[in-house]
């Protein structure tokens, strides 16, 4: 009997052994698992949020982007590995004041001057851009990714970072836009554009449906890149980066422009701008003393009119399904102080 | 038998459940230990700390504050209930530039012109001011806890916030400086005072070793207050709240004097900085334009020679030990984009 005791004992003890250990564990596991199903925000992945506000493909604004969301739109997707946050929007949506272009675009609250200056970061990657348009058109099949955009004046914008792939094409190209602050009347402005990797933006198709050449060096949708956009004493230092391809860097001084006379206009842009009556030069002194910010997301270049891309009366849910939107995914950004470049 | 072996087993059994149990506690135990035993820096209580850069009362600088602290200087400390970044520096040590008061301060990295504005708040207690110093010199006995500090021209202050405690006093006060953007050479710069609990900084005492009267609504040291200063369009609204003091809220226009002429200098300049020969007048246009940075932090008004503040030739470890020292302890502060007021 006492052995018997002790047997029942020992098992009593090793039941209660188990059951408190799997009660251990369970808390363990039910603390893991309400982490791991929580509903991520964009301000869960990139915490800048709070020094942004959005405006929509669809029109919708916010102020506050601190666990805030947009389903279609502004929202956190996993690719089996990290979080990004997705900016997504329709060649035909809800457009700005300025611009008959959709985006899903954050804008700085915080302004700045470019001898104040102030540094954005980003990496992305794109995930579409409109399979439709004119290929003659330099904004066909593209989606801006950042900006600085001037808040006075002229509201002219020193930076566009662009990525654009024609269809059919496995690669796109990387290319940066300057606009000239227009001496005078703002009806001749025109943007200068650098190649990063790829194409830039004034290389088009012969015809509205002839594309050109698959770029050299070009970068693929969902290819990952960053950019670095640090504006210190008025100069406007760019790099960009990306697992093999040539890091680029590039200068840019927005106090004293290049083009302040008819003498000083590139040849790129007598042979398309010019050409089309675009044919002003920019005051002495670029940007200087002239409020910016900066933007960051999906500003989606196609759309029903210049671009002549599909829009399917403005159907959204259409627009998606059929390959007429643009979608950039950011994994890491930031945005703060500009810094003295090394 | 039968029922002593129940009883055994059900004893052991409790004996396993208790033993279980505590084991649990143990590790709930453990984590919370590890959590509560792990040092912090002053980035771990108030985590905008890398858009700053800091000077220390030793003259210790350093542009990267993410898990930075300076023993004696710049620490955390907690008051039994909340953390607190502590800014602390003796009135005789390494000073700034532009100064002969040390400082253990932050300063932005991000600038801004007052067009384009920002935000900083903060909530504090000061801990202590020096306790010696002539009674008649306006900054003896005080510390500034927050600033605009101009980067250009005559690199003046549109926005001082002070504390200020006379000895043997249980209260002290709490009021703001404005610092004209004087016409001409800044030989004849003056700050016009605004008090906002107790004095403001033109009331003295009638001789260096009398004070004036307990101030009305003064703030106590190791009282807790809070300040927004918001600049937004040219415009600095300041708002100071604190449990049992009346809200105040100020605006001054950034972008035009209210000083233009020697008609406009208020009385409280012509009795003290005027008779000293310090009779400047303003710009028109007062800041427009002008580069500006938020400071924060303990910037120690009192020193060896204008304030004839005891030193102890220098020796930090005696100041410390005597109450020649400044001591302001935050435990929330934000910096970011002006706001348009409510």
């Amino acid at each position: 009997m006492k052995t018997r005791a002790i047997t029942i004992s020992v098992i009593l003890i090793l039941l209660g052994f188990l059951f408190f250990l799997g009660s251990c564990k369970e808390k363990t596991k039910q603390v893991q698992s309400v982490a791991s199903a929580a509903h991520k925000y964009p301000s869960d992945v990139i915490p800048f949020m709070d020094e942004w506000k959005i405006l929509c493909g669809d029109g919708t604004r916010s102020e506050d982007l601190v666990n805030f969301e947009k389903k279609d739109f502004f929202y956190v997707e996993n690719d089996g590995q990290t979080d990004w946050v997705v900016y997504k929007t329709p060649n035909s949506g809800v457009t700005s004041r300025t611009s008959s272009n959709t985006r899903t675009e954050l804008g700085q609250k915080a302004h700045w001057i470019p001898e104040t200056g102030g540094k954005l970061t980003g990496t992305l990657k794109v995930m579409q851009v409109s399979t439709t348009g004119d290929a003659t058109v330099s904004s066909s099949f593209s989606t801006v990714v950042g900006q600085i955009h001037s808040d006075e004046g002229h509201e002219n914008e020193p930076l566009k970072v662009f990525y654009k792939k024609f269809p059919g094409h496995e690669k796109g190209s990387v290319f940066w836009n300057y606009e000239i602050n227009t001496a005078g009347s703002n009806e001749g402005r025109w943007d200068f554009s650098t190649a990063v990797w790829g194409y830039d933006f004034s290389d088009v198709g012969a015809s509205a449906t002839e594309n050109p050449e698959e770029p050299q060096d070009g970068v693929a949708l969902g290819e990952e890149f960053s950019y670095e956009v640090n504006v210190f004493e008025g100069m406007m230092y760019l790099t960009f980066t990306a697992e093999g391809h040539e890091t680029k860097k590039f200068a840019k001084n927005l106090l004293k422009s290049d083009f302040v006379t008819k003498a000083d206009v590139p040849e790129q842009i007598l042979a398309t701008y010019y050409e089309r009556g675009r044919d002003g030069v920019e005051r002495d002194t670029a940007y200087t003393g002239e409020i910016q910010y900066f933007k960051q997301g999906c500003y989606n270049q196609a759309n029903g009119k210049s671009t002549k891309s599909e829009t399917y009366g403005g159907d959204i849910a259409k627009q998606y399904a059929n390959g007429s939107f643009a979608e950039v995914w950011f994994k890491d950004a930031t945005v703060g102080a500009g810094t003295k470049p090394n």
